[in-house]
């Protein structure tokens, strides 16, 4: 079995919202990104500021006070909840009452949101993760897309009854996430050899999750059909592209999801699944920025260039005064 | 009845300051921006850059011990002092004296400011909001100008009395701000029928405050006639942008004041109200700095794109040199 290559610029296109003056604030996307630790600040900042350069116009963060000072100053332009918090902060007799204070701050928001982004620098600390459990929980009793990255996958993997059977959750493993994944799911080895089948049993088993499995083409599928986007792309692999990744999904998902709410069966579109053409979208459109990137900066290359390369490869597909 | 749109780009040149090299510091403006707290750091700081890059001299905030570091990180041309507090950071039996001790640290400078931005990130909690008000209270019995955004309307829309009969007060609802202000002064809802008639309702209850309604055209009244100003502008509604406005309202505010205590009958234009004036200048120079970033950088315009542009878009009007 192979997956089918896509013409992503042409779903770029169809679901790119149409600029007019008389929208207002939020309509093009609030996206907010759930990670950000004592450890890791650059992944949830490289996630969310993606978000606002692909063209959403709100992006937040949600991470422990001791990444929001940071990630605050990193760019004025994101708003910056400091609300988690890890174990080394909080006494046992506590954790009840503090897991529940950190639900109340998040649930304040979480309707507003279009998309989140759960996972970019989260860490592992056991009390935090619990408490990202529950906000993604909260997040799919309200019908809110998930993208999951990074440590969320680490989460996910140990509990897939968070994304079990939940359609509007995008996974986006790595070459070593998606080996714990496959170990977890289907109690096997990555098998190269037909990884297309792989892939689907995957996404089947897990429930008609999407998963865009990053790589040299990335693979996109929701237990149905199988994509994948081989176009552009560089050789550099600097860390932090998948944050960039996982933000273009959710902007991408979000206008996704209203294209296909607007348009109806009227949408030329033949794939009618939001996570799956948001995933198409968002891995194109980052590896068109890194193309990009690449060929101005070569070794060099981080990926802040990268980032400041969004603008630009969307308006090549997507002129925004058309 | 219809809005009248103004010749901005005149009123603009009438007021802007000549520059001579004998004027010395702070004549060109000492605006000062009252937000920021645990939660904004990004509005404060773009509402006081932005009224820099206009050309006050001096650009002063006023927040929160945890906001302050970070918008001192954000740049090192504002003056940032770290004196309002939230409840959570005070017990109850402090609060009287930590309030007196927040307002005798804003006294000290308050008579050298030529306008206020209230509400930039300034957030919701009681506690501050009760300090904020006092703030307001000094600020009229000086007659220094306010001009009023975000949280501030929350304030002001549940107090009223703060900015009745202040002629030197400007509010800059946005639509939903607008709405509830509606809701509270008239007990009605918003009228887009006759939008006109409804915002002159609205001056004239509050008591002569000036009203910069922000929309596709900017309706800006004062509750006797009402203008619009609709030029330029750009389709992109990332957060942000309305700091900009507030920042650069309240530099436009204090030269077009300057002007008309100079020029008296003189002046050539025919509204001599500095808010009305100030609110119309300020609304015709984000409109012109939102376009010309948008010309370059498309959907990944981001607030502080546009607050580079202000320079170039006063310049083109208004040139310094001539």
């Amino acid at each position: 079995m192979q997956s089918v290559e896509v013409d992503a610029e042409n779903i770029i296109r169809a679901i790119t919202p149409a600029l007019d003056s008389s929208r207002h604030k939020g309509q093009a996307g609030n996206i907010a990104v759930i990670g950000g630790c004592r450890e890791y600040t650059g992944a949830p900042y490289f996630a969310a500021i993606s978000a606002l350069k692909i063209g959403a116009d709100l992006s937040h963060v949600f991470c422990t006070k001791d990444a929001a000072h940071v990630i605050k100053s990193y760019s004025p332009e994101l708003i910056v909840h400091p609300v988690l918090e890890e174990s080394y902060n909080v006494r046992e007799e506590d954790k009840k009452m503090i897991s529940s204070k950190v639900l109340a701050e998040v649930d304040k928001w979480i309707e507003r949101f279009n998309c989140l982004v759960i996972g970019p620098g989260l860490g592992r600390d056991p009390f935090l993760l619990d408490c990202v459990s529950e906000i993604m929980r909260h997040a799919r009793q309200s019908n809110i897309p998930i993208v999951i990255d990074g440590d969320g996958l680490f989460l996910v993997t140990n509990n897939l009854d968070l994304v079990s059977g939940y359609a509007l959750a995008v996974l986006t493993p790595n070459v070593n996430e998606y080996k714990r994944l496959v170990q977890k799911v289907l109690s096997s080895e990555v098998n190269d050899e037909d990884a297309t089948q792989q892939v689907l049993s995957l996404a089947k088993q897990i429930g008609g999750v999407t998963i865009l499995k990053k790589g040299k083409s990335d693979i996109i599928n929701d237990g149905d059909t199988v994509k994948s986007v081989s176009i552009y792309g560089s050789p550099r692999r600097c860390g932090g592209q998948g944050d960039i990744l996982s933000g273009s999904v959710a902007v991408f998902l979000s206008w996704a999801r209203q294209h296909i709410e607007a348009a109806g069966p009227d949408s030329n579109l033949s794939c009618k699944n939001p996570t799956v053409l948001g995933s198409i979208a968002g891995s194109a459109m980052m590896r068109k920025a890194a193309s990009l990137a690449f060929s101005n900066k070569k070794r060099s290359t981080v990926t802040g260039d990268i980032i400041e390369c969004l603008g630009k490869s969307l308006e090549d597909i997507c002129p925004a005064s058309s």
